[in-house]
């Protein structure tokens, strides 16, 4: 596969997909995030021999915001195993947007349907054990910097704390899953971890990265390491497949059809099993959250180059 | 009117209604509100001339709970007068259960749509203006003194702990409020105000003068002293009506037809215009939130005093 | 009262609410009603004595709409009985729009809310009963001819034909209703009889009598001629408080006081008990699907001669 | 692959299962389904090269119910074209029950979620084109005669008329649809089109034939003739994915993660990409409408020989 694209291929692609930059909006109710150029576009390419091919805004530095929800939830899985996870958070993509609290109440359970709203990531965080909260931020961030190669990665101060500051609605949702028995630990702290976690600083290499271990099932081909189980690897690529991309995963699914997660910062991390991870830059956002340019770039690589798994 | 309604008659209602107090259940969401015995049900009629009518538990105290929505309402309608209020919170009924938050998502402003649901009640003690909270929540306990006469009324502490500390329902909504811009002072310190007055303790009797006063318009008939002005007597007269029963108001407008709020203890106090104030007592709680026996003796009453205002 | 209400007055106040016309607009989804000129405001004022003070657009014709939920709520409940009729519909208000069908799928019941909105009133039409759809239409017919003294009144067939072509909706939540097992008669027949009962053609007199008739409980006061019993004119009387404007009963009840229905054909009907009748016709509605000039017509007269209940 | 699995493996795979028959039970609104025996289970693996391996209750006939759907969908995207049929009906999965109607109320464009829930396929029956209604239902049944080269396949009479006569949710959903403009063809027509489809008699050896065929992308691998493009086999096998299972897809995607549409009479017809097609019938269902024993025989063999797409 590797050979089939070209970094000049890529480059090509992405031209074509940076017209689509101002069809979108940056996100305006997080300050920190209001302040990005809409007009950048990057992408990075990592394949299995661990080679990796990057065009466009390859070394901006963004925040994961919601494609931690992955990383949350395998250490979650990883911790505390299948049965308990989901006995708090369900498997049901919702046709809601990621802040939506209505169903909170509508179910009979009050389970946030899955691990990729808000509610339910915010369950998730709610699940990770350590000492403290710097440990339990540390066991997503420490298995990040290993994925990654990259020990730099680290907390954005500034949108954590403007995240903070602004996020009232998770608030709600939050104390609406203490008041149902979903969240046991402390709201605040807990609250306090999921910004954090959205809060790390990638770049598009490191999530193409990241998509590669998960391509990968996992382990990093290179040296074999494995950092989760295939079969929570094979979990997070089925969310990824029906959740992640908000609202509009199941029109991603049939019109891109690679197991993606967006952030609302503009990345997406995408994988094309055991071929390739790929991370995309593109703070643009359409109506639902996603990087209007990315999904974008994403659909004419899947087609071109028959990355989809449908 | 007075002359046609006797102790002992009081006293044959109540007894018919007795049999209902074990048609339901107290409140099992506060702790302390659970220890009630179910089995009570006190009566308490006001005149204007200041006279009264008693009949079983008349002296036994409980929390106003929702019964305080009227009276936080009144003063915020003083201080800061209507467009203010209503601009923040509507004036129509839901149809939804009194701790619902669906609404303030699916409807556009995301105001509550009234005072009368925990949402609004919540909006309007973020309006009450005062130097500290010890301030605010004097604001309502001077007035309620003075219009019961009863200077000994204050906050039962232990009531208001119990719900501080199982309110995480009404936490969710503070917060989707505060996110609304809806309320814009500290979510925290508004919730302990909230509680403060839901914890206000009473009597039947307290609330039959209350109820009394509201039924002549916002002044002790005695003594010709005004609480608040006509119009904030009337608006809180409508609200009795159309919001006063959780959602079933429109149940108890056609069955019983006699301005009331009620409260989670089990209080329900009623007005019939220029006639009475009537305070009730029954722990015992439907479905709905609302005291069985305590509608099913308001019913008695209003069915042979026609004391319905339609 | 009359005496204090002048004919000069009457003017006076219909020429001040006339400059509200322009802020709404006619009913635009069923053809026959969006011809109509929105410029239009009629009233007319009916006595006890049978006297009748009248302004502005008094001999126009207009369809009773939702107004006729009043009347066939009357006759279901005068065949039926209290029991029968609200085993399957409600009484409470909703909060939603009157064409909703949400509800209807999330309250365990799938019972419509009350029979002031369109699923409750196509169930009320399902309850009449008669021997076929002509007699069960004259039920509702007869008795209003007799109440206004006008045999003349009628089904206008162009709007009833209009309406019948563009009622999907109404359809939908018809079916929903025979799903439910709430209405068990042929849907398309009890459709037509509901669609009839809407396309009544009345004037505004026409309805200030009816009014009327609901202000005296039942009776109309000349004759002494009992059209239906007490109880049923309190019931309609207090729909016309919590439900009777749609969802903006709750603002009506406070703003104006006065037990009213309205229609999207712009006709309102108010009564205030045991005093008089009020009919007003003014096409040009609100977004909520009342008429903008009509309910400042009646929020200045009842201002003026302290109508409000409350 | 197929030779990794042999017929005793199969009969040992369904006796596992078949302890599942006694979990649920069987679709109890439609009298003809219900007359089914809970304890059936039977299954039939169709190979690239044409041969099939069978096991338990394989002579069996049942009704496709909304394993109908994906066929339908397949026509309206071959007579249509992508753009048409997306701009009535969405690609995105609900949270909701399959013959939920609050959504079409509460999304803006009033348009069905998804081609899978019952008023998405209703709309999908609007689309497909033919010169009456028999030609209209043809258009599937002859594909599917062909695709399984079972000349026989034909409509159930009697759950059609079953249907027919119980269907008033689908109509309610249909009249909101034809309400909102998405439906522009006669509404009991397409009704009693949507119900043929779903009355559609097959065995599982013939659904196991159709997953076949969809596992091969659209063409008869043993004649290579092509029944539908490959952009609809991937489109319609994204859908079985996101949408499938009703409200349980996102689960079965986890759990199973094999491309799946079940339909309440207890078959599911499954497909594993270029390595097999699944037919599964088991009567007795689940609360949310898939064969119990039917999801528990595709868990064992997806985990067994390593069937899932993830």
């Amino acid at each position: 596969m590797k050979e089939a694209l070209t970094g000049t291929q890529l480059q090509a692609v992405l031209n074509q997909a940076l017209a689509y930059t101002d069809k979108g909006k940056v996100a305006a109710y997080i300050p920190e995030l209001a302040k990005e150029d809409p007009g950048q576009l990057g992408v990075s390419v990592c394949f299995p021999d661990g080679t990796m091919l990057s065009a466009g805004n390859v070394d901006v530095r963004f925040t994961l915001q919601s494609i931690s929800k992955i990383f949350s939830l395998i250490i979650a899985l990883c911790q505390n195993g299948q049965k308990h996870v989901f006995e708090r958070v369900g498997k049901e993509p919702t046709g809601d947007p990621f802040n939506s609290i209505i169903k909170l109440e509508t179910i009979k359970s009050h389970k946030p349907l899955n691990p990729m709203i808000n509610a339910g990531a915010i369950a998730v965080a709610g699940m990770i054990q350590g000492e403290n909260i710097d440990d339990r931020l540390n066991r997503v961030l420490d298995m990040l910097r290993k994925m990654t190669g990259n020990p730099a990665i680290c907390v954005n101060e500034a949108v954590y704390c403007s995240e903070k500051s602004t996020a009232d609605r998770n608030r709600a949702l939050a104390w609406f899953l203490k008041d149902s028995g979903i969240l046991t630990t402390d709201v605040e702290e807990t609250l306090d971890l999921y910004f954090r976690y959205c809060s790390i600083e990638v770049s598009v290499k490191d999530i193409a990265h990241m998509g590669m271990v998960l391509a990968a099932d996992g382990i990093d081909v290179q040296t074999g390491e494995r950092f989760f189980p295939e079969e929570v690897a094979r979990i997070c690529k089925t969310f990824m497949v029906t959740c992640g991309m908000y609202n509009a995963s199941g029109e991603f699914a049939i019109d891109v059809g690679i197991p993606a997660k967006s952030g609302v910062a503009g990345g997406i991390m995408a994988c094309v099993p055991h071929r390739m991870g790929i991370g995309v830059f593109g703070p643009s956002l359409d109506e639902k959250g996603n990087s209007v340019a990315g999904i974008k770039l994403l659909a004419l690589l899947s087609k071109e180059w028959k990355l989809g798994i449908f």
